[in-house]
């Protein structure tokens, strides 16, 4: 990306995105060969006015060594002043940036129990930040920027696979009009227009058909809600969790999930490629699981704990969204989750259903919503792709027809 | 640095370094622009076996965007979880490998007042575990790699810098021949006896002449011992703090330091340069300095609290040495200390008083044992200095003769 453009995201990140405030403190979690990224967003959070900067740097290439060489016992062991360095954020009003630049292929040949473990142990370590993230707690945004293997995996062909990336995603974050910030007001405006239909019918179900034998009904929490780009945070402020984000989305009813679903797209979870995966529900639980590739990555996915077998989302887009449109697999769960419909294993967000946030754990599992140590969204939208809402008294409105909204 | 050069630096590091055990934690703290030099440490680290890698990134950009733009308040508020994170170092064993590898220019133009104000804080937030360091709680290394800014300060003509100065690095670091780690023994065991030398004599003072004006004596304390590159840690284990070294050095008495000191050559301090400096000592303490460059650093760095005011440490290095013949101003005090004679302003080490991990602060001190938050080396030795010892009877024994030994 050059400086300009470089700008123009950091600006639309901190103003569209965590909404940042004068006086408040911004984490950014970055790749540690992307320090002009987090260098931009510095400096626009200065003139921000943004009470200090800190950066926790990434880097796969120490991870996957680590994978390889130490005992997954080892690997579980979460130091206390880690999980201390996340409560951190909440307890001083942070908002944090997430710049998600994976190598798809990081962990490539790493035991999947290994990977499996350390993440399960992670989640136990960080489930109180979780907690505060997914009740909007903190304000939050998950960016990228293209990382030269990343790139190559997209773009295998190209000459200059990381400017191809970042070209396409300046696009699909809309840095390439005048006014992004503004650009990004308008669209959030329409992305709200569609959740409000849909909360207006109160749906007590959605079934999905399409040609590649998907065909599956989820019900929804007692009370969801649809939300859509734009949330509001514990503070009262709103704020933008993905960017980019074509999403409509809310809580299905753990209990409540029938029939066979087929995976749209790859999934890349933890570093594996997962791919031509089937999943079989009932009442709400995985009964059964196939994959073409990657079938031990899903398996210690599902099997991560009690709530990787159920779901915690359901979302909906559809395949003329700009990043569909795109035709581009990014092998990011942040752009390919925008080019098609979608549902997640594993926790639900206290946000999507009314009142969540202050809820009990088991007050909102008395409503359906989905409890677990992780969330892993996976595409199941094709151009085909049929859904109908299905309302309390059992009459069908139809809500996409050949992959696209009809609405 | 090629492959093979970095796999030699490596296993340098981890063997004479830090005396990396089996089944031990190892710490990397390593710029972020230099991941392949983490790497490169990891993998080796494993082939020995080591038990977990952690690598704690640095940033000049990042640390520089916060000393312009965020309050000296803000800076001074250390977390604890950070505090934690170093202490936890010591509590699980670990050893740490830290590349120091700064821009001599980082901070150029940033309020000297603000850096002293955070590394004041840092200083006293972090005292416990430098104490451990000090004391070798830990066993710690610090070495150096090239970086672009770097290299283009020490070789300003260069057409590719950066490999000139990894090649004068691996030249300092005795890699360039077939078995380093053996060389590294021998080049111990030289130092090993010039340091046997001068504790037999047991000096009570040491007085340094030159023909630029420094006449300068320190006494010693009581019970110092010199040490070279070779320490104990308390584990029983040996282990070279720096590499290169080229340095015999020990405790000079705190209250004992009188005559006037001119530098020999630049400081680069906190990203600072301070050069042409004079400090004049009466009984220890620093009663009058000058500086042509860098009087506001130095100010400061000497105002740090009442320690700075006084000597932790002096140092004897040949004009001779291969640092010292290479000519290069490396703006890096790892490489500069070994290029000449230095004394440090701050914290003494209690190694270098017989039994000093084991005394008490009031113990050290009642020795003559310097205490502070900081430890800065700056170099007084020329290619004309005489050094005499002077022992407890008043006999002069001369050590060095026109900048180099004569022992």
């Amino acid at each position: 990306m050059t400086d300009e453009v470089l700008k123009k995201f950091a600006q639309a990140v901190l103003r569209v995105g965590v909404n940042l405030q004068e006086n408040q403190g911004l984490e950014i979690i970055c790749p540690v060969d992307k320090s002009e990224v987090a260098a931009a967003l510095t400096k626009v959070a200065y003139e921000m006015k943004a009470k200090i900067v800190r950066v926790r740097w990434e880097c796969e290439k120490i991870d996957r060594l680590n994978y390889l060489n130490a005992s997954a016992e080892t690997l579980s062991e979460i130091p206390k002043w880690l999980i201390d360095s996340k409560n951190y954020l909440v307890e001083k009003g942070f908002c944090y940036v997430a710049i998600a630049a994976e190598d798809p292929s990081a962990f490539t040949g790493v035991p999947p129990e290994k990977i499996a473990a350390a993440s399960k142990a992670r989640g136990k370590a960080f489930k109180k930040f979780y907690e505060s993230v997914m009740s909007n707690g903190i304000r939050w945004c998950v960016v990228s920027v293209p990382t030269k293997e990343w790139a190559q995996k997209v773009f295998p062909a190209s000459a200059d696979a990381e400017k191809e990336l970042g070209e396409a995603i300046a696009k699909t974050m809309r840095l390439n009009c005048a006014e992004p910030v503004k650009e990004w007001e308008k669209h959030v405006e329409t992305l709200e227009t569609r959740a409000e239909f849909l909360n207006s019918h109160d749906f007590a179900a959605l079934r999905f058909t399409s040609g590649n034998g998907t065909d599956f009904t989820v019900g929804l929490c007692d009370g969801h809600k649809w939300l859509s780009a734009r949330e509001t945070a514990k503070d009262g402020l709103p704020f933008v969790a993905n960017m980019p984000t074509e999403e409509v989305f809310t809580a299905p009813h753990k209990l409540k999930a029938d029939g066979i679903v087929k995976s749209a797209m790859p999934l890349c979870y933890e570093g594996q490629i997962i791919d031509g995966f089937t999943l079989k529900f009932r009442k709400g639980r995985v009964v059964d699981f196939s994959a073409e590739k990657g079938y031990d990555a899903l398996k210690h996915l599902i099997e991560t704990d009690k709530g990787t077998k159920r779901l915690g989302e359901v979302a909906l887009i559809g395949k003329n969204s700009p990043i569909a449109k795109s035709k581009i697999l990014f092998y990011n769960t942040l752009f390919d989750e925008n080019a098609s419909c979608h549902i997640a294993l594993g926790k639900g967000y206290p946000t999507t259903i009314y009142g969540g946030e202050n809820l009990t754990f088991s007050e909102r599992a008395k409503r359906g919503l989905n409890d677990s140590i992780e969330h892993v969204d996976f595409m199941i939208g094709t151009a085909d792709t049929s859904i109908d809402g299905i309302t309390k008294d059992g009459k069908t409105v139809p809500l996409f027809r050949n992959g696209d909204w009809v609405i």
